[in-house]
């Protein structure tokens, strides 16, 4: 079978499928290939909560409506060390903007539905799918699906599958390069239809470890306690677990904690990681294929989503205003913001987690950071503004930053 | 020889003679003695960046003709990465608050001078200085000077003689308890008479090192770059100084740059420290007998001065109101604010320095926070309101998180 598509999107999480709706909504065809199925895709459990300009983007695809009915938005945050816990007033410090709480497994599933109701070219089950000629003017995919060998035509190819797709890989050894923390310590996560213990999130810096508190609905918690990586999920009934819990978020949580059973349970790494650059020739990376953040202050998702924004706007330019300055400016504008929620994720995450070589001034200057965060209405705005999602502008003040400094543009001397 | 006064101060560093002063204006009694000689204490090259709460208290103690007259007004400062230069505008940022460039080596003769134009008790090459019966009622001092033994009986002492001073030491082992950072790199100064080659002060973080500009005058300037403790400086003849001055601060700064024979060179260690608590029995420590900062920031002068300040208020308010209220806080206080200054010191100087164990992933990290800064009024309100000096407000409030916060009164554990 062969057909031919304007952009050939890899990859149907929410990045792919968010592109794919945005193209759509101006007019450009696309198709989305995904090598899972839909059931796995729609049950995958991720992050939940969502920047403005997230929340925007969504509401621009059209898909916005079961959000704005379900959604939570939250206002602040709270902060705690060793279970004294304190607010972050998001909504007071960046001048009214705020984040809602709707679970990625949601955008996910409202994205599915308005592709598979207007009929969209959505392939799941999509095996060996290879992406070929991408540095010339005429790209093309191929992938195997219910028995046969396909061939798409492409003007574009939009590498939207994840760390561990195939798009990353396509980008040659000697051009691609890439920055990777891993650290030394993992998140033991428990899904539970129980109330959540507060209206905002708790992040919490206990001398045992971090914990948050988070949800995904009003009768539906997400919690999370840092863990080292070589603990065994067996050894963590419920029951210890929300021990923990109680333990690191402190007697004001845990007196309004609802105990349940999980529903999941799972325990992941945390790891920073970024591929530059993000595009080659035809190949543009979105999302989890070019970065990945630890999940302190939940950039993942959002960072994804300013990717797939970007992006779409540079391809209707080139089709609507026939020109490619976008298109060649992409991946210098989106690596521009990746590089400031990376900062700020690896900051949060070296706040607030127990690290096993932390001496202990290590530890005081935890204590003394919080402690500072606490009394400045300044450092509480810093947080603030990059926990909402720092302005589009500051991408490209960020952008133009990058320009003027001669190692943004070629950090790769800088190891 | 016996002798009695209401305070002996151990250290005629700028700590100890500030505190004689402040007491002498508010007609407290008290003897300063100090081991090395006068011309040794008025020889230290060190800091030159006063906050303006320093400069009050400088003024309030009857010293600050001078620094007046010859010191210069900072509005700002510049930061720059890889020679790429960019301002932080302290004074705009701050509500109109700057810093005062006026050498510490300017503070001590001018303090010294005061104290001797009233014929004060300011001893000069007390040897064998040591402190007796703290836990008492009655502490007192011996020492030897001029071929004679000494003995100071007194209501407190203040050990205000410095890192190696016998102050610290006097506080039994099992109740200090000290916390501390060595960083793997010192900074090799240089002092020359010669024009500063910016009216600000410039810190750079270069991929070769970190390299500050700054000056004690207008004729006077004062350089530092970033080197491994193994360096000699017999490696480092004054040309390959100002090449690397060069290099490290960038083309604006070097076209300006004059150079000119170092009067004085040395390589010094950056370390942070940390003793608690500040107060045993009728000893109270201030200054760098209790803490040391790395110079990234000029805090170390600021925050004996602060201490200082604190302690004058308290011994005030204990002869004039009776109340020791103040003299039992003192050590808390003192420290809430200590702990604030210890993380902006260490968060300045690992954005700023180059680190042996630095991979790719940090690099990019400062690099991503300089770019922030750049880019974030409110990140660079932050910079500045640490840089300037925090208010008083903030110990206070500081203070008050720390009683709120178990942790900050019980740190010991946390290790």
């Amino acid at each position: 079978m062969r057909r031919r598509t304007q952009v050939a999107i890899i990859g149907a999480g929410p990045a792919g499928l968010l592109l794919s709706q945005l193209l759509h909504v101006a007019g450009i065809d696309s198709i989305v290939l995904e090598r899972r199925s839909q059931s796995y895709v729609e049950g995958r459990i991720r992050a939940g909560v969502l920047e403005q300009g997230t929340v925007e983007l969504l509401e621009r695809a059209g898909v916005a409506d079961r959000l704005h009915r379900d959604g939570l938005q939250h206002h602040g945050i709270r902060l705690a060390l060793d279970g004294e816990l304190f607010r972050i007033d998001l909504h007071g410090l960046t001048g009214g903007r705020a984040v809602t709480v709707y679970g990625q497994t949601e955008v996910t599933h409202d994205l599915i539905q308005v592709h598979q109701a207007r009929g969209a070219a959505l392939v799941f089950e999509a095996s060996d799918v290879a992406l070929h000629d991408l540095e010339g003017k005429a790209p093309f995919v191929t992938y195997q699906a219910d028995g046969e060998s396909h061939h798409v035509d492409c003007d574009y190819v939009a590498g939207c599958d994840g760390y561990h797709g195939v798009s990353r890989p396509s980008i040659p050894a000697g051009i691609l390069r890439s920055f990777e923390k891993v650290y030394p310590f993992g998140w033991l996560g428990i899904l539970a239809d129980v109330p959540p213990c507060d209206d905002e999130l708790i992040y919490s810096n206990h001398r045992n470890g971090f914990a948050l508190a988070s949800m995904r609905s009003l009768t539906r918690s997400r919690y999370y306690i840092q863990v080292p990586l070589t603990e065994k999920l067996e050894d963590w009934p419920d029951t210890r677990i929300w021990d923990e819990l109680s333990l690191r978020l402190g007697p004001e949580a845990a007196a309004r904690m609802t105990h349940g059973p999980s529903i999941e349970k799972s325990i992941a790494p945390l790891r920073s990681f970024v591929a530059e650059p993000m595009r080659h020739g035809r190949l543009f990376l979105a999302g989890d294929a070019a970065h990945i953040v630890p999940p302190t202050g939940a950039k993942g998702l959002n960072l994804a989503a300013s990717d797939v924004g970007l992006l779409a706007d540079a391809l209707i330019s080139h089709y609507r205003e026939n020109s490619d300055a976008a298109l060649e400016g992409y991946s210098a504008r989106a690596l521009a913001r990746v590089w400031m929620a990376e900062r700020f994720s690896w900051w949060f995450t070296s706040l607030t987690h127990r690290f096993p070589d932390m001496d202990d001034f290590a530890r005081h200057m935890q204590v003394a950071e919080l402690g500072y965060i606490r009394a400045s209405r300044q450092a509480q705005a810093v947080l603030a503004e990059n926990y909402v999602g720092l302005p589009l502008a500051y991408s490209a003040r960020g952008s133009e930053a990058r320009q003027g400094m001669p190692e943004f543009a070629n950090m790769g001397e800088a190891g």
